[in-house]
């Protein structure tokens, strides 16, 4: 049955998460091969953006897009998934993330890449399948996903390639509906 | 007394003060021509860059960076002032302000500009003479310090030229004390 028209052989998709913070900002770009019967998911990259607290805001931001920047034109992914965030301790930290964020996602914009957000509670959902997950948990799920030893350290870089695992099971639901 | 040595005869300081929001960002260019004698406050331009609420986020954050970014090319300015905000609604509002004010810092720190930050309280204080004054205030205070016959719209606007007033006071009284 391989006329093609309604299957879709090896579909390549390549998402790259990002995992906002004032401090750390981690990244990881997963890629997904889905055949109709198959689908393997397979890290290409993950790290994490450590700012200098002794830097100027300004200074810090500009780090922050120019690394992202260079990232998203190296591994040229087809989308950019994003936690999105309701709840913050206070407003000042929810500016300060809100600095990184905007920047974040003005990297993306500017590489014309779509952005998706997604709520912590959706991407806990997504990867240990339970939205109340303790943070270990979410590591320990993200490395069998990967079928990594271990969880890639810090812990945002294992989160930011939690949000790429979670935009990919929302797409693939969302092209399941679809069809 | 024309020695030149310790009097800076005519300095031009050329300050770009943003006042940012979700909806509305307000952008102004205000050039202080200083002698020994006299100080003279020019405004070269005043205006807003208004959001389209239809617009995704990345969308509207890459329309406040570019444009911020060809002003800032235009006008050539030596330093950039943005308000400091401490006091959100709350962190949803913290955060989405964030969003605009990291892009706008970026814009700046990406042009090679210093950023000042100033409380609000101070740019009411440096326009009006009172930290607690209200928007018409300072708009009318704006006008009048800026020898213009109405202050510019939407406020948002005035408020940004209040911003690049502040900085342009605070900056003489800094290099005052230095002397």
């Amino acid at each position: 049955m391989r006329d093609g028209a309604e299957v879709d052989w090896g579909t390549i998709m390549r998402v790259f998460g990002i995992d906002c913070g004032t401090e750390f900002t981690g990244y990881g770009v997963v890629e997904v091969e889905e055949t109709a019967r198959t689908q393997r998911l397979r890290p290409l990259c993950a790290g994490a953006i450590k700012l200098n607290k002794k830097d100027h805001t300004p200074a810090r931001l500009a780090r922050v897009y120019s690394e992202l920047t260079a990232l998203m034109e190296m591994w040229e992914p087809q989308v950019v998934a994003i936690e999105d965030v309701f709840f913050a301790a206070n407003a000042k930290s929810a500016l300060k993330l809100g600095h990184v964020r905007g920047v974040a996602m003005l990297a993306a914009a500017n590489c014309g890449l779509a952005v998706a957000e997604y709520a912590p509670l959706s991407i806990k959902s997504a990867v240990v399948g339970y939205g109340l997950a303790a943070k270990e948990q979410v590591q320990f799920m993200v490395a069998r996903l990967l079928d990594l030893e271990r969880a890639p350290e810090p812990a945002d870089a294992a989160d930011a390639l939690a949000i790429a695992i979670c935009h990919i099971h929302h797409a693939q639901t969302a092209e399941g509906l679809r069809r």
